[in-house]
């Protein structure tokens, strides 16, 4: 049970969202520029590493919502997200791609647990400034996601079902205020 | 040395922010809202909270700046500020502000940390769902910005003495588009 009244129809982050709209203007805006973009990193690389962050959190709304998103990008491929949350090192992604996803998860633990030598290395494997600073603030930014999800236990389906609609919308529309609307699918 | 190409005369978040404006204008947007209002909590609790869950977090940068601020609400009771970030039970502030604290040290181990028994406390100490609320989001916008900066090795002024100016001014004026300027106090 949500630990402040918030409305019962609305999963997750969406009735967090609609307690206080003026923090979720901004917290949409900072989504939308974090994740709906192509400019060096891909919208599926984007959601990667933010359902993985999202996963080593325990977060399962936020995994899920956004496992989900990247399963869109990624032609259904189901399979290739859930390894990436899991075991990304196994996962048939690009090495470049396994080196920003290294630094994500370091962010995870704590900003200072990024090391020199694994930015070295993913310059190395072709990542520019920007691709690092996007990264790291995606990670961080779930970092904040997810505990403003659970840290007032936000209700979260378990019915699996329920993620790919909201998905399949947010992949075509981007995030926005059309998540206040309880009539939404999840 | 900062992991990424940041201009060298900008301290701690504010290269980061100059590097990327667009994330740094949603970010500026949310720390406002979070930050600059009395409604419920007041100026003085948000920053005391900002700067508990920095100094947790082990971000000397932002304890160091949140603290500076707390201090100019508090009539530079430098002293109470820090006994909040190193020991918020044995200091001098209400109970009600103690369990909110004790909440925001909850939301920097991770989400499902917070329990109900703390909320509840807090809430029969005065607690609204607002203060609830804002006190989760303002603990878990830190483990945001906390990871951005540290996670990317941003520069951090040991000189303790260049703290006070720029507090002052985020005081007087809140957070925004100025802190972009390299010619401000840090």
């Amino acid at each position: 049970m949500p630990h402040i009244h918030v409305d019962k129809n609305l999963p997750g982050i969406r009735s967090l969202l609609a307690f206080s709209p003026e923090t979720a203007a901004a917290m949409g805006m900072l989504t939308n520029l974090l994740l709906r973009s192509n400019d060096g990193l891909s919208m599926a690389d984007r959601e990667l590493i933010a359902a993985h962050v999202s996963y080593l959190n325990d977060c399962f709304y936020c995994h899920q919502s956004h496992g989900e998103i990247a399963v869109c990008y990624l032609n259904g491929n189901r399979e290739l997200v859930n390894q990436v949350k899991e075991d990304y090192n196994n996962a048939p992604v690009t090495n470049k791609l396994k080196s920003l996803l290294s630094i994500a998860a370091s962010v995870q633990q704590g900003g200072k647990c990024v090391t020199p030598q694994q930015v070295e290395m993913a310059k190395a494997l072709g990542a520019t400034d920007k691709d690092i600073h996007d990264t790291v603030l995606i990670a961080a930014a779930f970092c904040m996601f997810n505990r403003y999800v659970d840290g007032l236990a936000a209700n979260t389906p378990t019915d699996l079902s329920t993620y790919p609609p909201r998905a399949k919308q947010v992949a075509e529309h981007g995030y926005g205020n059309h998540v206040f609307a309880a009539d939404q699918p999840v």
